[in-house]
């Protein structure tokens, strides 16, 4: 693979996805590769939105829940999602945040395992996901453990483990886990298996059921380009619906909701796992979002993601060498999810001038520089040129400078 | 009060907020007495929506967190709102369910006061609210006790109530509760209050901190318009920020989000309260909603909405009389919220029909029809054609048809 603009421009022109861009409104003048923390405006949105709120909410008004499907739309919109992820039908909710999601499934997880005292958890995943499963173990009296060999862990503890959460991409280094694997580890020694997917879903195929997975949540707004903190979603399967117990029990997910009965009761199915009232333009915005889906298939995604990921790699190694870089993410494309990171001792000022000069990716604590690639929109030209800026910034030592000392790129 | 149509135009030539209407886009044709289960679409929202959506994510992308000041959104409109419900800054944030919010409440409340065993509530109030106590305290280990009077009940066994959970105004009756008195009576037993403003906030003067309320939680899509499934609040009293330990500990509420420690820390304040990312459009379109507001003054609000209140009980006395109706909502304006609720045998279809016959209102189970009024946008016109279609729906035996035999209003 060559590091060349020309080699770029040849596997662009030869970019089956290239048409797909299209469907995206991207600023001129900026190469984005931050979709990985928020995806960039799909252009059936903006036309979506208005409508919604003009001829559903401002037309309908509150009978729009009925006459406009709100009311079914987090089960809807969930299996949609749940197409993308490999679950069938009934098993995928949408709405609330990726955090409230969680500890719903921890919850329900460990009460499903009652008797087990451990929550086992990688050590370096993303801080929300261990902050919620302390939570969940305070509540309920467990144990945390956090590791960074889940396998060796449940051969020494597997017994005592009622859940096994994990992240399908490791949010810093991209590493792409084995969701059948460690599912199947997590069966052999009984406990359930929870998996993450904010940084796989609709980069990643994923094949849920086929994998056996037990729970999953994932968030909406990086490769599936919902809209900032568009609601997260919950994939529960079929067989532990009926034993799923969740703490959140709002309305929403009451077998009669409109009864008003005293008393919670479960609804039948996915339904369940609904909460309170969700954020209705938030939520058909995602809807609007995930239509170019159906136009194209994962592993269409998947194989343009992964070269846009190596030939990244390939620029770095080249244009990069000796600038102090060293690749994080792992090389082998079956341990490599849709991001790519570079580890610098200045990776904070770098980013910060490297974002002034019109690329955009960003950092994480405490010397990462993250840059993610959506095979929906991104180029392999823009790949070559965001590369290329970065070196630059780093051999022209333009990043030293006084304004790009504070981390203004940190969100 | 007359009981006819000139004396409604003349209550609404002398209106001092008959010009805020226009604030409002309300379809012609109908007289929408449900805004206290949806509020109208605000005019200020399609166009400020339309702009976060292509100026603020789709040109600044991720950086309109920064740029936009997304981030600090939820304390923003918190403490907007806590303006209207008598709440210095600080002290509110906006953002998740009504359902998440008070299970977070709640927990934090009861873990304020160990030692007690009872989580005190309503028999008759909204029954998400009995849900999640009931789901508090069977994380904690707590009782729910259901009772009518609560003063009654804390006289009886106050030593054992941990929190006190209450709403201001009954989702049934409208009936409006001694914020004070109740939250003092909780007090002199050494529990918390926890107040549900859902009925209440933006149509009823609430003054949270001068009745040393200790926390409460609402909805922002009823009286304040914030759009379907808006964003709900918390409010958490200055003096118990400090010791608040909510279950839902996500990053957005850690005191260095950015620095991605493995541990939770809260942050300072009411931004401890914050949970995980939320959905920004919702949250946005909220914000644009609550500008009416900076416009009248609670008073003003206050006045209409109980004139608009005493004339709908006078038009239903004189034009309802023999048609089996009841008024359930108390007739003494103390005790009144912003809602009226009759009791008929036939609510169900008796509403069928007279929202086809252009008045939107609601019902509630067993037998209760609602009607809300929302100063900001109903006339005294408006009032009395609800009632008179009402007759007319009734006396004329329309509502018999089988077509308005399913209950197609419930929501």
């Amino acid at each position: 693979m060559e590091a060349t603009l020309a080699f770029a421009r040849r596997c662009d022109a030869a970019d089956p996805l290239a048409p797909v861009r299209k469907e995206f409104v991207l600023p001129d003048g900026v190469i984005y590769l931050d979709g990985n923390s928020l995806g960039a405006l799909p252009a059936a949105v903006p036309g979506r939105l208005a409508s919604v709120v003009a001829d559903q909410w401002g037309s309908h008004l509150v009978g729009a829940w009925n006459e406009d499907s709100w009311w079914t739309a987090p089960e809807r919109i969930g299996d949609r999602i749940g197409a993308l992820i490999g679950a069938a039908l009934g098993q995928t909710v949408a709405g609330d945040s990726t955090s409230v999601q969680l500890f719903n499934a921890l919850t329900a997880s460990a009460r499903a395992r009652s008797g087990r005292s451990v929550v086992l958890t990688d050590a370096g995943q993303f801080p929300t996901d261990g902050y919620l499963a302390d939570s969940v173990a305070r509540l309920l009296g467990l144990e945390v453990a956090r590791v960074s060999d889940p396998h060796a862990a449940l051969r020494r503890r597997g017994g005592e483990v009622a859940v096994v959460v994990w992240s399908v991409v490791d949010f810093r280094t991209g590493e792409l886990w084995d969701v059948a694997g460690l599912t199947s580890a997590a069966h052999e020694a009984g406990a359930l298996a929870v998996w993450d997917l904010c940084h796989a879903a609709g980069a990643v195929p994923l094949r849920l059921d086929a994998d056996q997975a037990d729970m999953a949540v994932g968030c909406t707004y990086k490769y599936l380009s919902g809209g900032p903190g568009a609601p997260a979603f919950l994939y529960v399967a079929r067989r532990l619906q009926a034993g799923f117990d969740q703490p959140l029990t709002g309305w929403h997910g009451h077998a009669r909701p409109f009864s008003m009965d005293p008393g919670y009761a479960p609804a039948a199915g996915i339904a369940r796992a609904r909460i309170g009232t969700p954020p209705m333009l938030s939520l058909l915005a995602l809807e609007a979002a995930l239509e170019v889906f159906g136009t194209v298939d994962m592993a269409a995604i998947r194989a343009k993601s992964l070269g846009l990921g190596e030939f990244f790699i390939a620029c770095a190694d080249s244009l990069l060498a000796g600038l102090g870089f060293a690749v994080v993410t792992p090389r082998a494309p079956e341990r490599r999810g849709s991001h790519v990171t570079l580890r610098h001792p200045d990776a904070h000022p770098l980013m910060a001038a490297l974002i002034e000069a019109g690329v955009m990716g960003d950092v994480r604590p405490p010397d990462l520089l993250r840059f993610g690639f959506n095979a929906l929109y991104t180029s392999y030209a823009e790949v070559f040129g965001a590369v290329e800026a970065l070196r630059e910034v780093t051999a022209s030592g333009r990043y030293r400078e006084a304004r790009f000392s504070v981390g203004k790129a940190v969100t």
